[in-house]
């Protein structure tokens, strides 16, 4: 297996940490996309994944997987147990459910507000530019923010007493909010709990 | 199981065409909610799906799912064979891929459309207008018909030569894109072929 990525961007991290909870890390080898340098527009790229976007995962057969949620999918079914997204009709509908409310109203919310009301990762690769949408989607994280903390009032991940794929969504979206300075509020204590679990785990040193 | 949503509507038609796939659709009771008139934004409906959107599905133990694809994956795990989201890993990836892709890129494109930049609901429901992101999302639409179009040049279906979730998720699109004034280009002949194939499909008896 192959992944085009950037080391350190959110939705690769989905994916590293993805394959370090299935033990699948090793077997896979990493190809640079140097997305600031606009590496992602090229030809070459756009070849792989007309939609521009990484990681890309390429399987040996030459298969061609995009979209981290799908990619993680995929691994997940791999081998063993799927540990990532759920054992039944009841936890697959949950699970997919809450990685696509995290998803949605909290990760690609805090992308929006970057790309858009920000500076982002300058004027060559931002052609676009609506700071209204990018503050009504701030908004947005934040608010799906203050319903994560409540999810994890009651167990130790978001769905439930063990890590899921809502987890490493989760994750990567704390580091892109950081990054792109929406702080956490420090209110939220069950998310620094959570985040502290995180941290904790073996799968992070994939990301260091 | 019980279904609160709005007959018609593109997110509800998704779920009404899957459970008719699946067989299941007498084994529900469908709750009206009245969401031009607002009824989805009353106390009552927040509290069963805070993010006040429909469809939702209510399973007999009181748990809630939201977010269609989320409630496909789970009706699609209850009974006999996962028949919409793929057998094994490889095509559990490449239909999650195609779902996201259209789901992102065209349903969601066309619904930003409808909302931000046309009166869309009408006044009372549509408290936000953005008319340059809601004409950059129409775009996004008309491309991604593109490569639809592409894509159905080698199969029957958009992920191979059986229905899927992908063509459930594309349906509920071009129904919403009429609607909403985005009409399909007509040199797109592999669309109007595959539009024949879905609607001389026995599932759509659900719809009418």
């Amino acid at each position: 297996m192959r992944i085009y990525d950037f080391k350190g961007f959110p939705n690769p991290t989905r994916v590293r940490l993805a394959l370090a909870e299935k033990g699948l890390h090793g077997d896979v080898e990493f190809v640079h996309i140097d997305v600031p340098a606009g590496e992602h527009r090229k030809p070459e790229f756009l070849a792989i994944n007309p939609s521009s976007a990484v990681p890309v995962l390429e399987l040996d057969d030459g298969t061609i997987l995009s979209e981290s949620a799908a990619i993680t999918e995929y691994l997940d079914h791999l081998t063993g147990e799927p540990t990532l997204t759920g054992l039944n009709a009841k936890e697959r509908g949950v699970i997919h459910m809450l990685q696509r409310k995290v998803e949605e109203g909290f990760l690609d919310a805090v992308a929006n507000y970057f790309h858009f009301a920000t500076p982002g990762l300058g004027p060559d690769i931002e052609a676009y530019e609506n700071a209204c949408y990018g503050e009504r989607r701030r908004d947005t994280a934040l608010r799906t923010m203050a319903w994560m903390d409540m999810k994890l009032a009651d167990s130790d991940f978001f769905a439930g007493d063990r890590l899921t794929v809502v987890d490493l969504t989760a994750f990567a979206g704390f580091a892109f909010a950081g990054f792109a300075g929406i702080e956490t509020p420090p209110e939220f204590a069950n998310i620094a709990a959570w985040k502290e679990r995180m941290n904790a785990r073996p799968s992070m040193a994939v990301l260091s």
